[in-house]
């Protein structure tokens, strides 16, 4: 995630003055329990979803595909839920810094836990990527792996998006879930391929998409196996094994599903080669791309965005004839109705 | 891989004289229609199976498992079908040797290629572990996954084992089939994690056990993305990603799965660090070990063999309290009945 970081860090100083998207109230909910895909606008974009599932899933058609070999793959930054103003997990990171300060007295005089403490992010982001992977090492790592999910759960649980004061949870996409249980209804296998920790996302995606730790691809860093006396440990070391971004993104799918997925669903430029993966097997493929065009409800931004940049998918998406949805047309809603 | 073949070797070459295992016949077979676990003679291990599986799945009992959480992991080389004389993979990437020696000339006079051209075992191990690394790696590297899968599936369609003239996937432990059907029966997910390749695997297990491509667990290489003109592909590199063995286990549970097991399967070993994390979480946990007993119908072999070697696992299982399957008391059937 360094990378990704680094472009989080320069997007967060770029923002910092005026012009921070703010979200606009959902209209009113629609009741979570009408089946299909009831937030999705009749257009294109619906047409080549529901098409593509009639072939794939019809006896007999030449298009027919096995359930076994039915698996859809979702990026999940930007296409399940909201990446604006910043990464969800980068938040995390920014809190345990905060969280952990009081252990790490040095960290006072040592950059770039000194800036992210005194809320300076710029010169946080001074300090160069060596800087930030050791926040990110320090504040994911060197701890079992049970003791990070207690981590993430305590802290998704209560964590606040800084524009919608929704909880992170709160902020996935609404046409997106209703998709997902669609597509299982239908057969498939859902997955997650995301550039996030997957030791961030494995905790709480079976509750909120329904999409069991099993099928969660994301980022990870090495892993050893130890005894300490009579119990088991998997602890988090401080190496990356596997950056699942961009061309990560169909190692990772290699590694983890070993199956090549007939649909994938992403929103930005590290999921141009998962698109292109999915899309060159033989029989039918489907890729769609949410492009992010409502600077009402949500937040518009594209080609020039630090944060899910969307260029070269998008041409790519225009040359073969993907799908790509205009949220500000295609989707009658964004995100579900606030949890009381 | 190649801690392993180096064992394979140096047992090959103990036992390239007398007392190669055979395999006797199977008695007449039964019906593979039967439902249930019809090739488990009565018995403690069989009752420990049912007495564990009727616990987790009964509504209201303080042992309930949800079903989503039911996950069992099976090793493959000696829990799952047979390794002796030598690991299938072993013999793939012997042959592989000699189906490629035309295209590389240089093998006639480079070591182990010298040797294992020549059916000198002994001296290919004389080559030491580098020779071994470079033989797998050249074996099964430098080419797509898809053109791997192709050469496995050609490979195991025709394959004979050396001692039963039986095509490979012919010796599996049928008892094994059933046991794994009865636990899907009853909500559970199952999984091989094995120290075996996993893109060796994963062709043709699907097949033969109903274990799909994305529940399979294995030792991998490192693999690459990359375009062919406007063709993607994923190629194999000669590096080792991990070693899916002994203390490698857990980590590939824990990378590919993300969730502890409840239940493990295991014949060795190498499997110790996998039984010692599935029991010591909380809840119920179960934990079985095959142990080969049978000299008639199989093999019979345990704490001295340098495949399969059954020692620090058998006493781990003794000191508490984990099933221990006796083939030869425990299994009315080895294999199943030939397919024509």
């Amino acid at each position: 995630m360094p990378v990704v970081l680094l472009l989080v860090l320069s997007w967060l100083i770029g923002a910092s003055g005026a012009g921070a998207p703010t979200f606009a109230a959902d209209p009113a909910p629609t009741s979570k329990a009408a089946p299909g895909l009831h937030s999705w606008n009749e257009g294109p974009a619906r047409k080549a979803i529901t098409d593509f599932v009639g072939r794939v899933t019809k006896q007999g058609s030449k298009d027919f595909v096995p359930a076994a070999e039915r698996i859809a793959v979702f990026d999940n930054d930007g296409t399940l839920w909201s990446e604006q103003p910043l990464y969800c997990q980068l938040a995390f990171a920014l809190d345990r810094v905060k969280a952990l300060a009081p252990q790490h007295p040095e960290w006072k005089e040592t950059e770039p836990f000194k800036a992210v403490l005194a809320g300076d992010l710029k010169a946080a982001m001074a300090s160069a990527e060596k800087g930030i992977v050791g926040m990110v090492m320090t504040t994911h790592t060197g701890m079992t792996t049970e003791e990070f999910t207690r981590t993430v759960n305590d802290w998704i649980g209560t964590a606040k998006h800084p524009k919608s004061g929704r909880l992170y949870t709160g902020m996935v996409y609404q046409p997106m879930l209703e998709l997902l249980a669609y597509l299982r209804d239908n057969g498939f296998k859902t997955f997650i391929v995301s550039g996030g920790g997957v030791e961030f996302m494995r905790p709480w995606v079976e509750r909120v998409y329904g999409i069991p730790p099993e099928q969660v691809v994301g980022s990870r860093g090495k892993l050893k196996f130890e005894m300490r006396g009579d119990q088991p440990v998997v602890l988090k070391l401080p190496e990356i094994d596997l950056v699942d971004d961009g061309p990560g993104k169909p190692v990772g799918i290699q590694q983890c599903i070993g199956r090549r997925p007939i649909a994938a669903f992403g929103n930005s430029d590290g999921d141009l080669q998962m698109l292109q993966w999915t899309t060159s097997g033989s029989g039918p493929r489907f890729a769609l791309i949410v492009h992010h065009t409502d600077d009402v409800r949500e937040v518009a931004y594209d080609r020039q965005s630090p944060i899910g940049k969307l260029d070269k998918a998008w041409d790519e998406a225009t040359a073969r004839g993907w799908t790509v949805v205009d949220m500000k047309k295609d989707w009658k809603q964004i995100f579900p109705p606030e949890m009381k």
